[in-house]
């Protein structure tokens, strides 16, 4: 599929702040980028795994930092470019294609500002499915493959390579360091791989899905009264294996936020829209972790909780939450890879440091 | 010169002590890796930098860690020729040399048990003319080298390059969180340069120097009833530029020591042996920083303070100081170059947070 009219990009970008799940980064940035590519004649193929050669040479480019402090910086080009540079001299051979480290958020549309800068084309595929605040969560890792070597870059120039380390874990946490001394947010070219780890690892389908949202947002104002109601044929199909939900109806009143150890840390009090006395919070870990209605949980990582703007059916990033905003709360299933045993343990609420239990969103009491 | 017998590298590593002025990691490890290199017949030649071709290939090697962790680190050869080899694979040729980046403490020894292994002179000059707690104070980086492109290695295996930044001192803090994560104690090859540039650059002679310390020091306790009356005829040579003398002969009455931020912060608090109102003090970051006798400063980095035992006058790491030990505290001059205003900005007292001016140790009032 070539991504070549700024309504799409427009799509992607809106679909990606959902998927985003109140993080990484916003794609308004990545949108920008890749609008001004295609403004320019460049456009960018979007292909889907089975079009690689099993022996193809596919790698990541990502921003690292936090979200509050990336959607200030916008020369992404040409560090972009320099990192795939770094690359290819190190690997010693071109690059074939392009694949997110993850759907949503900002590292979703960067991939292909460059893919469209440089004509190389992108994977429609991804390693989260949605956003996570660390490296190593990525079914990439988890399936065997490494973050490493991983090339980091800021607009100064300042270059730093993680060349290799014993686990991803470690990676994240070099990169973290290095990604704060060097102004807290950077560039990245990582995890290379086969075009065959790519179709064995990856969450195949997920970039079209992300337009397919976006787009089904937009259509879904024109076509029904409630853009709810189009928007939740997309994401509830349990015949595909996608299940979600309208978690809650209500309005901000109380959010807290800090920014600690380079990650947006907080917590979104709501209440019910007609019953104050009906509760809901989320906790922040850049990304949306859990959502407890009551008391109870009613939505936990890797699942997607996501915040949309309760009549327009906008998304909206987790910086952006304030006081007093009116929202419909959404739960999605994970892809079910993500749902796996080995996955839970790298991204499941155990790895965020939750007590709960990992359950499927689709089995909570919601109706 | 080669350095082919047991006894040469215990000189090296006494002299080392004395010049780490309290830190740069305790030779002794660096002591018994060369050893080791010597007992099976591979020794090293130390030679000037009058003999390196102008465009010879020059590279430093040194470990970059807290001290006090330094001193449990053992499994160092195969780190360094693995950060030695990653070196000449990024620069597309072989190394002619390495230079020590600091003649005091384990980084002076460290480079000679690397060209024992591997063949390579080691060059009889440094960068520091003693031992610093950073990376950019060398004369190397005052007069335009760069530190970059670092490579960092652990035991494990971890690795991460320092590619290009757009100060040393970035690459100080850089490299100072890497190893924070990487297990608070790692070695890296670092400052590629020419062999013009050592000529130009670098404090010639150092290297030798350091040995004709810690073989003067065991020479004196068989001419002398004194040693410290040998030692000072090698450190006092007016003519040479070499000025030193003893600032204070006293005892420990109180030692405060943390590690903070990856560095060994201290003060050392002494009375005299005869007088408990003489008090002394020394202020350590990593190595010492500043001794004032009775409230006035006597000796100021960059000059070197050194600690040693009263009676053997042998010299005593800053991490090994306890309450109640007796020592004789030398002052000695920086080399001349060490003292130009463009070199005491990068690590004269302001480098270090101290308000005090430079006063050279042979200007106190100490006779």
């Amino acid at each position: 599929m070539l991504i070549d009219n700024l309504e799409m990009v427009k799509d992607l970008a809106r679909g990606a702040v959902l998927l985003g799940t109140g993080g990484g980064g916003d794609p308004y940035i990545g949108q920008l980028l890749l609008q001004q590519q295609i403004r320019e004649g460049r456009f960018v193929e979007l292909i889907d795994a089975s079009e690689l050669a099993d022996d193809a040479l596919v790698v990541s480019i990502a921003g690292v930092g936090a979200p509050t402090v990336l959607v200030e910086h916008l020369q992404a080009n040409d560090v972009c470019q320099r990192l795939l540079d770094r690359m290819e001299r190190y690997m010693g051979r071109k690059v074939d294609a392009i694949i997110p480290v993850e759907v949503g958020g900002l590292n979703s549309i960067i991939p292909l500002a460059l893919g469209a800068q440089v004509g190389l084309p992108v994977i429609n595929a991804d390693g989260m499915g949605r956003a996570f605040p660390h490296i190593e969560m990525t079914t990439f890792s988890v399936y065997g493959n490494t973050a490493c070597p991983m090339f980091i870059e800021n607009e100064l120039g300042d270059a730093v390579t993680i060349e290799k380390t014993t686990t991803d874990r470690k990676t994240e946490d070099i990169a973290r360091v290095v990604t704060g001394t060097l102004g807290a947010m950077v560039y990245s070219s990582l995890y290379p791989m086969s075009g065959h780890d790519v179709k064995t690892k990856a969450i195949l389908g997920s970039m079209s899905y992300c337009l397919e949202i976006g787009r089904g947002i937009r259509e879904a104002r024109i076509n029904y009264d409630d853009p709810f109601e189009g928007l939740l044929k997309i994401l509830d199909q349990p015949e595909n294996d996608r299940h979600a939900k309208i978690l809650f109806d209500g309005k901000i009143i109380d959010t807290k936020r800090e920014t600690r150890d380079g990650l947006h840390v907080a917590t979104i009090k709501m209440i019910g829209i007609d019953d104050p006395s009906d509760v809901f919070e989320i906790e922040v870990q850049n990304e949306y972790l859990v959502a407890t209605r009551n008391g109870e949980t009613v939505c936990i990582v890797p699942d997607l909780i996501a915040t949309l703007d309760r009549e327009s059916a906008e998304p909206v990033t987790g910086e952006k939450l304030k006081y007093g905003q009116r929202l419909k709360i959404l739960g999605l299933a994970a892809s079910p890879i993500m749902r796996r045993p080995e996955c839970l343990e790298v991204f499941g609420p155990s790895a965020f440091g939750l007590s709960e239990e990992f359950i499927c969103v689709e089995d909570n009491k919601i109706k």
